[in-house]
């Protein structure tokens, strides 16, 4: 089953207390389909500027993302440059070119709209909404959102969470979001907003997801180096449901393993800079984690 | 198998976003004793002040916890009065009263020489020292310590880590002790100091725990309501060690399954102010909850 993304495609320049890399590739879609691309086929929905090279579009077909939802538009690609703090938990934004991104109405190649796959990644929820729109019928929605929209387009936001299945959100926007500061109260305050599942990420300390009856924690997979938390949630989100759709269950069980799934593949994406970890490592690799994982967090045995 | 502890006995007058209470019992070596109580028998060694109420030693030997420890001296019972932030993970100490526990140099009665399973509490590592070389044979050793003694007391307490088998120990304390920022460097330089595992408390967000040739990672039980973080750290360490003393497994296995109900041990702690809710549990509660953390964090079936 293949899974169809709708994001941004970027460029992001990026400092950490590792290094700095300029206008390399990012942006939400590029780091879900990326994720993603390990276990399904993927097809992504984006926009991009004169400025966007051959190269990366290059580096999406050969891992099996169909691009043709990319359109290229007059102008520049949206570039965003950001700074982490020593806590590498913290990062600013230095500068946000939004460029092409300003005018994007995203619009699905016809073979797009049977996407059973879907998700929504971190965009004005009006796009979020056209997109499900443009969509005859979905199996499973995902949706991103971020404090910006939530303070923003409330009214929108809200539309979309009564028309999907699960929401990935950190646990700031969580309480930004309910209007609750214990993270479990949030999560049943957003469930009562509409999405069958809400899934809470918290960076370093791992992940929970909350259903009406079930909940599931989980820790990250803890690394001695974390070079650039950059994509972190998206290449997660793309994990996930690559996962998911590969194993073609949507059970508890299949969730909570797509969801280690997705840890394990963000855990690849921190390692190095921008994508370059990420597109180095390989399925057998991803594998090979999920095991170290397994045994990781068992007290059973 | 009995558990020795050594540690504060206290007053804690607290104020958090729920409420506040005065001079309830409080210290590291309370909450050690209560949590270890539900699993195996405890003795305590520590100092209190003329006006420590007998309902309090009380208490103690309902549990099965041997006070013969306790000296009782001139002079008031340590005093400490803290308040809670609206992020309940953050507290300021506004009053630290001493006392008793000045002058204090814990003397073992003759019938706890013989211990097996010991938790140095939160004290002067000079004071955990003392204690160490009045035991015999040890099994396990496990201490704990705070920001304090890592900056006043390096040498003393390089001394104790030689001597035990696990540091437990905050994240931040970690950091601070070792040097790293990265927690997975940071508990590698511990390990280097030469305890054999090094257990890293991340409050609401779980443990960490490390051996030379292991790493385990869970996550913290989710709960609705945290009404009082005092004492989670060592009725967590509390519930670790009894566990360990009522199985006498030392297997990494062991250990693992230990940490975890330590974690649920901690979870009731919180659930009210002080020793209240830990004081009102019983082991087939624990056991209950348990049974909830497995299924919380199990995603193979």
């Amino acid at each position: 089953m293949s899974v169809l993304v709708v994001g941004t495609v970027a460029f992001d320049s990026i400092e950490t207390p590792s290094g700095s890399v300029e206008r390399v590739l990012g942006g939400s879609a590029s780091y879900f389909a990326l994720g993603a691309s390990f276990f399904a086929p993927v097809r992504i929905v984006g926009v991009i500027g004169e400025d966007f090279p051959q190269d990366y579009l290059d580096l999406f077909t050969q891992r099996g993302v169909d691009i043709e939802g990319i359109k290229r538009e007059r102008g520049e690609t949206f570039h965003w440059r950001g700074r982490y703090h020593e806590d590498i938990n913290v990062r600013d934004t230095i500068e946000l070119h939004l460029n092409v991104l300003a005018g994007f109405e995203p619009q699905l190649p016809d073979n797009y709209r049977d996407a059973e796959y879907v998700f929504l990644g971190n965009i004005d929820p009006l796009m979020q909404l056209e997109v499900l729109n443009q969509i005859r019928h979905m199996k499973l929605v995902i949706c991103d959102t971020m404090d910006y929209w939530i303070r923003e387009s409330p009214e929108e936001l809200k539309k979309v969470l009564q028309r999907i299945e699960m929401l990935v959100i950190n646990d700031s926007e969580a309480r930004l979001l309910s209007g609750y500061s214990n993270i479990v109260q949030a999560a049943r305050a957003i469930l009562r907003m509409g999405p069958k599942m809400v899934l809470i990420k918290r960076g370093e300390y791992g992940v929970l997801q909350f259903s009406d009856s079930s909940v599931f924690a989980t820790p990250a997979y803890p690394l001695e180096e974390v070079f650039d938390p950059t994509g972190a949630g998206d290449s997660f989100a793309g994990g996930l449901m690559g996962q998911l759709a590969r194993s073609g269950d949507l059970s508890q069980g299949s969730l909570r393993r797509a969801i280690v799934y997705g840890s394990v593949v963000a855990s690849f994406t921190v390692e190095d800079f921008g994508v370059k970890r990420l597109t180095d490592t390989s399925l057998p690799e991803i594998e090979d984690r999920y095991q170290k994982f397994v045994r990781l967090t068992d007290f059973h045995s």
